[in-house]
């Protein structure tokens, strides 16, 4: 745009670092976006001349570039009535205003509702639109939803139904529907303004009037600021976190940073890391409990095929492999060297790994950025020998890595062999390769196809990975666990791109640590780290949770079970009770459904059950149990409810005890394959035992259990938010059942 | 007051069912409420005149009894700013105002806030008081809270900090904080209105404006609705629920009804419920599986060391006891009878009972007025048959109570031996003395006292329940699962006189089952069953929970461990991701401080560590687990952090893997004990059948653990909630570690 970029550059030319509110309202005016009629003015005679073509009433402002918070400042006169009052408030004005200030003459625009939307340049994400409810409630509720920059008209959407009080978009009290395509097009042309001027470091339109009356619902701009960066200062596109402060946002004072595009990276460079035909363990130890042991018994564990070499100037045998001395004498073609060495030796080791060709590391020191000051000057050495080794590095200060279709685990710590299956995880944590990794072999069934600890991410990061396992045939369901991104901008698109084909669930710790800016503009002071967050992993089709645990439970119902197709659930328990709760529960707290049955299904229901009891979704199977036994009520229940019309999942809460005894529960298997659309959960609640044998006949069978009540509906309203992101994408790739189990 | 009783019969003696505007807000005015300054005038002469006095701007406004709505009607003025636009408003006005009606003409009142307080009359609860954030946002956010009349200053306090705007309400945006003296004001003395005119059915300020300038903060009603309930109908307390729509609000056309004060019960009635000396079992059976069997196989597996009379026609013997052969053949002085008759035999043996002098029934049979109209009748009948024989009655479609100190189970189910302990459960549904029982028997460690199924509560209920347990030495901590109250002013001050005293916890059914009704006043509009019950159950010190699993791990927390004496925990995991993670729960969803520790104990703990890392609160134990083993890290690190002054509450999460081996746990059963002020709570990280290992090592020896890390601060969350009612109630009687102890 050639208007608005000449207001900038004639206001940077002119050393300001705002653009006044009238020149903020040419820029907007310029992208076709409505703002209010309004008119410079320098003395009275041209106010009363203005206001006369205005019409009255109007209202009168103070207007100088950088001008902030006027009505605290006492520089803005509302409804003005008339001639005199006019003269009255230009007198005023100019005696309160500073040296050089103009003045605005505007029509006063009648509304009784306000929106806030505005603009903010995250030095990571590049520039990101917020809507939110304005005026008082704006900084009180905050009430506000972000997206990056292009929108879609369906981001929009989107934006405007995420706010808490979306209903005062719609007809409300007497007053029409905001126009929503209004909206959206303010929306979209912002972003449009954010991608086309770097310079453009804030943006706030506030209020943006919503009109009473004539053109009820349509949206015009009452007061705006632009607040721009002296310098633009170009550049790669530099990590926007600190370890504990991800997503930095912009404050006031930060410079713009170019937004670079996604590297292409092959997906071949990863292959030495996940596919290694060979490994090198460098600090190799012959005692039990100690890294250099524990990297070779875990890859003796896995049974993995290609050479093992470990290295230890004290030479000999461990676990019946010759030891290497030193790694000159490597021969040629390692694929990937684990480095299991202290932190200051690592980065030599790097060094004479490159000389030998080494294609990939993993780093498995602590001790460098994440330890301070001493350990960041280690990590500069060792980021330097990575770069003159040319090797690719996971790390430091990661517990490894599996990739189970390599038969291939570099933990330090003790796993045994580690199940195969479709779920991978990204993880800023070595857990997923230490003790939850235990804890999901020991206590779950469900196998993992890659696991990555990403650790200081001196090389490989979150993003590079992403891209991988999107690719990657043998991973069905991703979970994520990080703390901070390193390439945010790389990370969401490559999150975009894989979302609409394999569920992408993440866990972002750190979630309330960061706070907002003091700013000038209330964009950016509405715009934390995570409510901008929140908008753009949605926008990315990106599930997020925000309990650990669940990391463990949604990957077993993701990874055993198809999507489902919408959101209404079936379900029976054995207690009048526990329906009641998990009905509230799944309307409370979920986006979950609880449908009424298609008649025919009822009536089968009905039959099942003594006539005084009316059986309907959710169904009550007490009494049929206590009338059919178990195995018949359940089965027929079971059926009824996965074959209805008007259900798109299942779950089943048997009842177990000693009395009645532990059923055969093959019909759960049987009918979760006959009706393979539809994801069956199972719960229980009984005898602790018999439980604990359920699990155990059902879950290697493809039948996920989970031993809360509530835990199912958790986990299928994460099902459900990943089949909506597919949905939102327009492409229906719903995974069959068959695909995932042939993997398992 | 005097004012007050004259204006509303006024209004009765001519039949209209609300006052005006004008009266309205004279009442008000007479509990000393300030109102704005207005005058009822006839003709534009008295306009003009009162308008002079009052001082421009002024509104006008038509003003008649049952006049609703008027700005959506055209029937109010404002902002008038001379004479001659009040002369045409009058003209206006009186064009489009119904026959009759008069002018109100009031002073404009400068405030950009505005609130609405109201009341509305509840069958069951009696007068409710209602603050919200007023205007718009009352209707799209719906920002509300209730609290039963009478209110203290504390409960007014309560009711604006549980307001999701409460920022609102404090100095914002230039703009003073509301005088919050003056809102305590308002809100008790709209309780006292509703106290002391049981005419008044709905009672409406809105706005309330809290004034800008001059007595900025200051609160002036501008608009007042009070809807009277054209006859008042006296008379007992009724149930004001239906079985699946509990706690009826009132909607407009209902009656009043007058509250019964709660009914002095003497503890002795319940007694041969909880303490027969003797029990008959009408209809036994010896067919095991049979209900009729398994109430005499309960009462074995006890030891219960009463008589036993089991009673059928067929006569013979059942598990060694001699059976009677019909009621009328049962020893005097049996103290309670279990019914296991079909539903239309059991009024028969009810009034059979007593004659033969039976003090208690149970009744558990199903097919009442749970199952419709049939149902209803023959519900009638036991109703008549109840009060004939004089028994008191638990049931119908009960699965039955439990009672440990009296070695008493007459479930239905088969439950085994129920371990005695300080918990009890009060249930709207049979799962506590049926399969939930089983679960806690085979999982858990910790025991109950009574439990109770009111199932339809045709005599006994809930109320007169927490009547009993809050005598009753045996019972520590009381959870209850409720789907309806059939006296909720009974319940609730039964529940403010225990929870100084005992934690009570409440699972509410049924929760967003019941929606507002469409109502005159918005405070009724605004008064959804849910959400008064929130309010008046908070105000009881009851703590609700929304999850059924909850109530065991809840109960297993409380039962063993005291509550915290603040909310600040300190806690240790293995693994720094977990960590923010769990930092992250505490602060975004629970009502958790992270504190920093005292330096001794930083240093303490930095002792433990290598150099690297920087120990603080919390506390990554892993660095310390590899250097010291398992034992002397956890041991050491729960030692400092109980020891700690800055904390309240302790959260240990082991690592437990087969690499390390099971520890000896000891250490953490001999620390909580030395430092029986703090509650301790175990959660575990690693293999499952070590975790299983912990659990049944820790549990007995009064330390709880949980299977999922999130657990244990959820739990805690509780607990301070417990704990901050008690010290809402003034009464600080923190239970001992020790006396729960000596009942396990």
């Amino acid at each position: 745009m050639l208007t608005a970029a000449r207001i900038i550059q004639e206001a940077l030319r002119t050393g300001k670092t705002a653009l006044s509110e009238h020149d903020s309202k040419r820029l907007l005016s310029a992208y076709g976006l409505p703002v209010v009629r309004e008119t410079l003015v320098r003395d009275p005679g041209k106010a009363r001349a203005a206001a006369a073509e205005l019409g009255y009433p109007v209202a009168l402002k103070a207007c100088d570039a950088g001008l902030t918070h006027k009505t605290e400042h006492g520089l803005v006169e509302l409804d003005i009535a008339g001639a005199a009052q006019l003269d009255r408030a230009t007198t005023r004005l100019r005696s309160r205003a500073p040296a050089g200030a103009g003045l605005l003459l505007q029509e006063m625009v009648p509304g009784r509702r306000e929106l806030i939307v505005g603009l903010l340049r995250d030095p990571g994400l590049g520039p990101v639109v917020m809507l939110g409810l304005g005026g008082i409630f704006a900084e009180v509720l905050a009430d506000v939803s972000f997206r990056l920059a292009p929108l879609t008209a369906a981001d929009t959407a989107d934006m405007a139904n995420e706010l808490a009080g979306s209903k005062l978009l719609g007809p409300v009290r007497g007053m029409p529907a905001v126009d929503r395509e209004a909206l959206a097009a303010w929306l979209i042309g912002i972003g449009e303004i954010g991608l086309q001027h770097p310079e453009i470091q804030q943006l706030d339109v506030n209020p943006l009037i919503v009109r009473d009356g004539q053109h009820a619902g349509q949206l015009v701009a009452v007061d705006a600021l632009i607040v721009l960066a002296p310098e633009a200062v170009p550049g790669a596109e530099t990590e926007s976190v600190r370890h504990d402060r991800p997503t930095r946002i912009t404050g006031p004072t930060a410079r713009v940073r170019r937004e670079q595009a996604p590297l292409p990276v092959a997906r071949g460079s990863l292959e030495p890391l996940f596919a290694p035909r060979s490994i090198a363990v460098i600090g190799a130890s012959a005692t039990p409990g100690k890294a250099g042991y524990e990297v070779l018994r875990n890859l003796e564990a896995q049974g993995y095929t290609g050479t093992v070499h470990p290295v230890n100037p004290r030479g000999g045998e461990i676990l019946g492999r010759r030891v290497i001395a030193a790694i000159a004498d490597l021969p040629a073609g390692v694929d990937l060297a684990v480095i299991v060495l202290p932190a200051s030796s690592t980065p030599q080791a790097v060094r004479e790994l490159g000389r030998r060709g080494v294609k990939a590391v993993i780093l498995a020191a602590g001790g460098f950025a994440e330890a301070g000051d001493s350990g960041l000057a280690l990590q500069t050495e060792l980021e330097q020998a990575i770069q003159e080794a040319g090797v690719r590095a996971l790390g430091p200060n990661t517990a490894g890595h599996v990739s189970t279709p390599s038969r291939c685990a570099t933990s330090f710590f003790s796993l045994g062999q580690v199940r195969r299956g479709p779920v991978s995880y990204i993880a800023q944590t070595g857990n997923f390769a230490t003790h939850t990794l235990r804890y999901i072999l020991t206590s779950e069934h469900f196998g993992v196809a890659r696991v990555v600890g990403v650790g200081n991410k001196i090389d490989i990061d979150e993003s590079e990975v992403l891209e991988y396992l999107a690719a990657d045939p043998e991973t069905q369901v991703i979970c994520a666990y990080l703390e901070s991104l390193r390439q945010p901008r790389r990370f969401l698109e490559a999150a975009r791109a894989v979302t609409p084909h394999k569920p992408l669930v993440m866990l972002k710790g750190g979630a309330t640590a960061a706070g907002a800016q003091a700013a000038a503009a209330h964009t950016a002071a509405l715009a934390t780290d995570d409510r901008v967050l929140d908008g753009v992993l949605r926008q990315a089709g990106v599930v997020r949770i925000h309990e650990y645990s669940q990391l463990i439970t949604a990957a077993k119902g993701l990874a055993s079970m198809p999507l489902p197709q919408g959101n209404r659930v079936g379900f029976a328990a054995p207690s009048g009770g526990m329906l009641v709760c998990l009905s509230d529960l799944c309307r409370r707290d979920l986006n979950l459904e609880v449908p009424e049955l298609a008649e025919t299904t009822r009536q089968r229901l009905q039959d099942l059950s003594p006539p005084l009891v009316r059986l309907r979704n959710p169904v009550d199977i007490w009494p049929a149990v206590s009338q059919h036994g178990l195995e018949r009520a359940y089965g027929e229940a079971t059926e009824a409810l996965l074959g209805d019309p008007n259900t798109d999942a299942v779950v089943i809460i048997l009842m177990l005890v000693e009395q009645t005894g532990f059923p055969c529960l093959e019909f759960l298997v049987e009918l979760a394959g006959r009706q393979a659309d539809k994801p069956l959960y199972v719960s229980c609640s009984g005898d602790q035992p018999l439980m604990a044998a359920a699990k155990a006949y059902l879950e290697p069978r493809g039948v996920p259990t989970f031993s809360r009540i509530e835990e199912p509906f958790r986990v299928l309203d994460i099902a459900w938010r990943c089949r909506q992101a597919q949905l939102r994408a327009g492409q229906e790739q719903p995974r069959s059942r068959a695909t995932t189990r042939e993997l398992q």
